[in-house]
């Protein structure tokens, strides 16, 4: 019997999460649910129904696990604790700083209906903390570095937009490749932000705007780009549109860390991931959790989980015996 | 109250394992086995008693994780069944084919016993399996690469040494960069064994030794050298013990995959190692594997697991809520 998936949401990642499903063929999406007229949702999969998102309670006993796919700002922290009373759940909750009260939350309501609930999957957070994880167990006198892109931040395009005289506009992340050979020598080195990271942005200006004025506001705006080094790019639509349409993100986490009686050894661990689709990586890595959250929920357990509570094994198609004999 | 773990066996794992066990401030170290003569074996850690290998069982009540320090010829699928009645232990059987037998024979003792066993731990099986694992769960429709080194192959030194006329030597396995380069592409490239892998031995010849035919048997060998290029490097003891005495390696594994209703995005999963000592590193990863023994057992977990089975917040000494606030 397959796992039958609702989606909870349907932007970028309720279609990534669509598509995923396609390519696990232990699984089935049941319904996608919307806060729009379901009416005017037209699904790439023929004969799934898509529900209003108050109907969802109703399908409690037809799907197996939800998987929530909206924003972590308002919709996450309201929806993931609401949608864990009827089933398992997973969502992408990526607000670093608010997961403590997201997971007390949804582990509270998780707790009252038996249902798992898996939060803050996907790539940042999700397999970049795993890593995290794993590295600093592993290499306990050592040094964490996270470097994000090349990608598009969606924060940093919104703020250029709100740029006055701007049309539209673009911004990519780039790592700075000198500070990440320095981190893979071993030398240990302390980065500032601008060290890390420089940020390039694509900006479409309006008839008549002053570009010179854009360029320097851009660059002198407070926490999204005065601290880098900027650099700014005046395209036109067609351009943008045409060459930046993609949603392309990665990034790196390395651990540099010694070992020896003399600490006289020094060792790299580096993950990476460079990806078309930011949306749809993601979605495929909670279509996998929630493979995990629903054999968890078989195995009898419940609560809120997060990647670091989540056995491996639990994430693949393949038993136990399979696993071993062909890939550890 | 700390971990009392016990070392099985004090080669080059064996004082690894020790090493790292003072960077871990919640585990003791509270015996060495031998086979050798216990009196004939020097700790580096003060206080530590060494005791004969048929003394272990004795200990059952004052050791917590047994870490078996062993070879997997013919030491580990005899003694990791054996010591699993007493103790929980973790093992790293490393010969690939023969996993899922020595998994059975240890998951038939830990059963009995009530014991945690842990087998295959390290990088190799180990590290590099958990991210086999992890990419193939997310990345369903894709292709795996596994690049190993630089670094030296102990098997690959071994024959080396056993040609007629050489007095030492040693032999380092090198990733071919444009294979790498191709792999990260996206392009899925088909690769034979001599595409991606050089060989590069730095050979001691004997006294007389005719060095022409030394370097045509070596390249010539079988399964160990002869379906790659093979570099032969002739060079003094001194400067091969000056140059090649430490015991680096490495490797890269990647998955490509692609996703999308129409399979149009492609993705890298990257994860490598650069390692200056294999044996301490997989030491490092033993040690973290001992804490995940113990927890687990505690839990009231037995049987015979391998990293797939093991969750990863297990691994690390913080607690849950610590690891989600800074880690994750």
């Amino acid at each position: 019997m397959s796992i039958r998936i609702g989606i909870f949401g349907y932007g970028n990642l309720g279609r990534g999460v669509e598509s995923a499903i396609r390519q696990n063929k232990d699984m089935e999406l049941v319904a996608v649910f919307t806060r729009r007229d379901p009416a005017g949702v037209q699904l790439k999969t023929e004969g799934v129904p898509v529900y209003s998102a108050d109907k969802a309670p109703e399908m409690a006993d037809k799907i197996d696990v939800m998987i929530l796919c909206g924003g972590s700002a308002t919709d996450l922290p309201v929806q993931t604790p609401e949608m864990v009373k009827y089933f398992n759940v997973i969502d992408s909750f990526d607000t670093h700083a608010k997961i403590p009260e997201h997971f007390e939350a949804v582990d509270n309501a998780a707790k009252s209906s038996g249902k798992v609930g898996i939060i803050s999957v996907g790539w940042d957070p999700g397999m970049f903390s795993l890593n995290r994880l794993y590295a600093n167990a592993i290499l306990v006198d050592g040094k964490d570095y996270t470097f994000w892109g090349k990608g598009v931040s969606q924060g940093h395009s919104d703020a250029i937009r709100r740029v006055e005289g701007v049309a539209d506009g673009k911004q990519y992340t780039i790592p700075v490749e000198s500070a990440l050979e320095a981190v893979r020598s071993g030398s240990n080195p302390e980065l500032t932000t601008r060290e890390k990271h420089t940020r390039e942005c694509f900006v479409v200006a309006k008839e008549g705007a002053d570009k010179a004025r854009i360029e320097e506001e851009i660059k002198s705006m407070p926490n999204y780009f005065s601290d880098y080094d900027t650099t700014v790019h005046f395209i036109s639509q067609k351009e943008l549109n045409e060459k930046h349409s993609g949603i392309p993100h990665g990034g790196f986490v390395i651990r540099s860390g010694k070992t020896g009686f003399n600490a006289e050894n020094n060792h790299i661990i580096e993950y990476s991931l460079k990806l078309d689709s930011n949306p749809e990586f993601t979605s495929s890595v909670l279509v996998a959790y929630a493979r995990a959250a629903y054999r968890m929920s078989k195995d009898g357990d419940s609560g809120c989980k997060t990647v670091f509570d989540v056995a491996p094994a639990y994430l693949s198609a393949k038993t136990g015996a399979e696993l071993r004999k062909e890939l550890l």
